[in-house]
């Protein structure tokens, strides 16, 4: 499935409020996709409940409308924060014919985890959350977010080849999994957990001290989550350090039991890269190269 | 079952290491506990494994040794911290036979769990992890929480009886479950799940933003683990407010589909008073006396 000049697209709010001097950032996303050539349907509410961008059944009510009408081709997240878990209990199952993109990252991992088990024909694509400096800024890397997202959604022939570290080497091949490791924790006893046998499951996270990435990683071994996989690949893990303990030691220990290849620094995720990452697609590492490819 | 003067007991470091200028606490602990009249074995490590006391073999080891040795009665965390379940695959799964207690809080949560499943005969209490100031210190508080852990091991007519207040109002009764919040959502996943159903929910936190509350409640609700609780206390939620929600707002909004008593502010967790709360002991909420009570 690709997206040709003319598809319908809708933007929605599943999870946090933008803050207000943020909320013009809305109809710049609005505005890169047209300039895609794509029809922007905007199905987000500017009220508040809590941090959140409106009630559970409000935001649930969009996304379910969404996903529902055939003609919308890609459904993007304008933010993340937190929120889209607590909409578990209004999605519609039924929505499962509709072929689509999902896109997003940090909390729409929760969604994405909803998405491969409900709605089988959507197509979950790790991006930024577009109503954001990292898709819209003028820096470079947003720039190269913006042509990657695009590629993704409009080439068939996408593809990522970027270079890894390899804190155990190997080669491994598989579908790609994964996503934001807070929200992988979070969707654990939910029923929506991610299977990985025989995946490159991919990780990223910020802000979160070296002990709770132990915690998190923890839970999804005990959860079994490591112990059929092809090979762990890590994103962005931006200020996660504490400076007294070395991250990369704290994963390689608590993988230690598996075999498997583990990489480190992929630019996906919470930093000024975040490229492109198709869930489902064909990945591969191979510390011989030292690269990550998917497509 | 009661501890009397002259019986065994062990103090074990599960989790978190002391950090060096508090080593000498596990000493202090130690003479508290042998002024009760028992008899203490040390078996706690001072290597360092990263934040950990040693390594999940070595903790594991000394864990298995006390827990499996019918002369011990209690078994005592010194500190919590982060570490009790990584011991989960180490832990030996045939100690049902032996009755004693097992005394902790915060991160012990996770072997209360696994205590709940794969030892039957052990009591869980819920009070301070003993080489800490909030037990050992000078305080009013602190001796309070001495005598309360102390009346909860020798006396069988051990009672707790605290004003509440009331989110929802209602009565209930039943078995109390439950302990630190982020240590039960950590737990989703393992197997190692509390049983709630008909049981008085008791839920405690520190520092924890109130998305995070919000994240970790909506993660026990997904989970089920509201669906048939009798009701929910809240005992210390310690720095986990931000100063724009208000935490209690939030916690209703998640509870809201429940017909349940919710209360908050038992003084047991985080806090400067944490009294001991015996695990699966007989518990009762009533919103017209406006107390919780155990026992």
């Amino acid at each position: 499935m690709s997206l040709r000049p003319g598809d319908e697209v809708a933007i929605v709010l599943p999870a946090a409020q933008l803050p207000e001097a943020e909320a013009g950032l809305l109809e710049d996303a609005a505005r890169v996709l047209e300039g895609w050539g794509l029809s922007v349907a905007m199905r987000a509410e500017r009220t508040h409940h809590f941090y959140l961008a409106g009630t559970d059944a409000a935001r649930a009510a969009h996304l379910n409308e969404v996903m529902a009408e055939p003609a919308v081709r890609a459904v993007f997240a304008a933010r993340g924060g937190y929120g889209g878990m607590r909409l578990l209990r209004h999605l519609d199952p039924g929505l499962g014919h509709v072929e689509k993109f999902l896109v997003g990252f940090s909390d729409v991992t929760a969604l994405h985890l909803v998405a491969a088990r409900l709605w089988p024909r959507v197509r979950a694509v790790h991006a930024p959350n577009i109503a954001a400096r990292h898709f819209l800024g003028p820096e470079p890397e947003a720039e190269r977010n913006r042509a990657a997202l695009r590629a993704a959604l409009f080439d068939p022939g996408y593809e990522v080849d970027e270079p890894v570290a390899f804190l155990r080497e190997g080669r491994a091949e598989g579908p790609l999994a994964g996503g934001c490791l807070s929200l992988l924790a979070a969707m654990m006893g939910s029923g929506f957990v991610p299977d990985t046998d025989g995946s490159i499951f991919f990780l990223e996270d910020v802000r979160e001290a070296p002990y709770r990435i132990d915690r998190m990683l923890v839970q999804l071994r005990n959860a079994g989550l490591f112990e059929n996989v092809a090979g762990v690949v890590f994103g962005e893990m931006r200020e996660c350090a504490d400076g007294i303990n070395d991250l990369r030691e704290i994963i390689a220990d608590v993988l230690a039991d598996g075999s498997f290849p583990v990489a480190f620094g992929l630019p996906a995720g919470h930093g000024p890269r975040n490229i492109a990452l198709p869930l489902g697609g064909r990945a591969a590492l191979d510390s011989v190269s030292g690269r990550f490819r998917l497509g």
